[in-house]
């Protein structure tokens, strides 16, 4: 009798495929061995590191021997007093998706069924399938979420709905009305995870976050991280926001010390660093405008963007375009996966990123259209 | 319809009981008001991080905003180069016991069995508990695994068997021949989750690693931690040796960037310092030998360890005299979960530590035996 992986492992796990990230510098670097790469393809912070967070790090690193104290006592009291809830309410994450992945493995089981939005965040899709959930997939109106179509796909197996607010990669946002209305009217027995992982870049008066409607709705669940508006993608921070008893469940299925030392005194650090935010949110506000003046020169259509990337419609070469782009040093993101072939997304850089980007995009398309 | 979790879960989610870490100093600080402590309580590195590490992570914070690359490509390479494996045989994980998680995700689902020994890790009953797992527990054998009651547990529900080698809390150990002959015996579509977290420790010559089985025994999944004898505790890095087959599978559950990129730098410098790993096992050989030493001149019995910690009998105040030792700042670890109740396992610390830890032990035990 000799090993068969196939066997061995449930039907479910073996028809999961994984998320693949964007291209990282080093690897486009090691590929076509080109020196200046700019990424404008992961929606992280362009600015460098605030000097805070570097000082909490560089006084972190003289205690790596030791574990950390688990679950992050003190970054979830400081974050319970900035997001006005109890630090019960709180689960500390290595990044928003592995909060995102205690959901599941807490609440699905294979059978069960999840719904999400077309064109919504992949990862949602990925982890349902990680538990064998059927995913429920709803399509998008005007490239975002659907709320009337997603309560009508709830059904009695209907464990969670995932709602990006706003979304990956297509930029677009629910106002609070919107996801109000949708929260009277979805079961109280299926969970609303809310994942507010760009709420900081939203500009629209309209848009604000759920998390003054937890009180009135258990079954919902907001998630944040510090991988975007707070430049820490690389170290993997996120949280959860939601009742306590939801909490006593995930910390059933999180692993001990879930996040390292290093994030959680960065965490810390970048909550204080204000101007970093600031400069962080008017940096993207510029970049959305100039971004988007470039492409209604060059008669691009875009999605109108909540975020701090855009998705820009290159037409059915968008995947020659992109490559052409990495040969010339600029990685944005394909967007085929996402069931939006003719789209390339782009994230807002710094300025002269922003710039580059636009002259080698001009002249790809010249040469490719 | 109110929202009521135990029925939205499946039942063995609500019967998992979390792992509950060591005190952190932190924590105990809060609690007493003390100044100085000493915590030989987690199995932690007592050196000083290395300086090399602490390097690593200066610069490494300098790029904190991009996510890493994914998987950690270059720690894969350099791991298997060291182990003598290709690097397609290596899953990083945040703590090889994300490892564990990831295995157990994969392969173990609600009704099949994993077989676990008395006094072993008990992460591996925690997270066979996640999954829905039976949890099927031989009788130990002088305080470590007993190889042939494991071989007579495996049924045909059986997916994996946790071995611990060296193990933690007791600090046993079997022999190359003992693993090399149970592998011979387990049947080839049953997993052998061999835990190496403190191999580099072992002295005795008749241990190695079963590094060298990996290429008869398809079904051997061999783990490993930078936790212990390269002191990133805090960093949470391990990884996992096995088939490339295998680690198809472990992907496909493995969440993107699980390792940060700290944690990556960290562990790649960890290498380079062979110094610090020589230190490490120095210190610790002569710290085992004095609390030895110091355990035969209170007529205490102890288990022979292969580690960097030793389980004393302390007797059944065994939870007084740890209670005792805190209010005097230093923290053990209790091993009353793990089925001993007599005993508590203390890690090795600097001389000084250890000397500290004996003149309050002596103390205490006056008092309260």
């Amino acid at each position: 009798m000799s090993l068969n992986l196939d066997e061995l492992a449930p039907a479910f796990i073996r028809e999961v495929i994984p998320y693949k990230p964007g291209k990282s510098i080093d690897e486009l670097k090691r590929e076509y061995g080109l020196e200046t790469i700019i990424k404008l393809a992961s929606n992280e912070s362009p600015l460098p590191p605030s000097q805070k967070v570097k000082v909490a790090i560089e006084q972190a690193a003289h205690d790596v021997a030791r574990y950390p104290e688990d679950a992050a006592p003190v970054l979830r009291e400081r974050l319970a007093k900035k997001d006005g809830v109890k630090p019960e309410q709180i689960v500390i994450g290595a990044g928003s998706s592995e909060n995102l992945g205690m959901l599941i493995r807490c609440f699905v089981s294979e059978g069960d069924e999840v719904v999400v939005s077309e064109h919504a965040f992949s990862v949602y899709r990925i982890f349902g399938k990680m538990s064998g959930a059927s995913i429920i997939q709803t399509a998008a109106k005007h490239y975002g979420h659907d709320l009337e179509a997603m309560l009508a796909a709830v059904t009695e197996k209907t464990k969670i709905v995932f709602i990006a607010n706003p979304n990956n990669p297509t930029g677009t946002w629910l106002t609070f009305n919107e996801i109000q209305n949708f929260l009277k009217e979805v079961p109280e027995n299926v969970l609303v995870v809310l994942d507010e992982a760009y709420y900081e870049y939203v500009e629209d008066e309209n848009y604000q976050s759920a998390i003054s409607l937890l009180d009135q709705h258990t079954n919902l669940v907001i998630t944040r991280t510090f991988s975007k508006a707070y430049g820490l993608g690389s170290l993997r921070v996120g949280y959860s926001i939601s009742s306590s008893d939801l909490v006593n469940y995930m910390m059933r299925v999180r692993y001990s010390f879930n996040c390292n030392s290093i994030a959680v005194a960065a965490a810390l650090a970048a909550l204080e660093d204000k101007d970093y935010l600031e400069k962080n949110l008017a940096n993207n506000h510029q970049g959305l405008i100039y971004l988007k003046s470039c492409f209604d020169k060059l008669g691009l259509e875009y999605v109108p963007s909540a975020t701090n990337f855009i998705l820009v419609k290159v037409g059915e070469r968008a995947m020659d375009v992109f490559n052409a782009l990495l040969k010339e040093g600029v990685i944005v993101r394909p967007t085929v996966a996402d069931g939006l072939a003719d789209f390339l997304r782009v994230s807002v850089g710094l300025p002269e990123e922003n710039q580059l980007f636009i002259t080698k995009f001009e002249k790809v398309l010249k040469e490719i259209l």
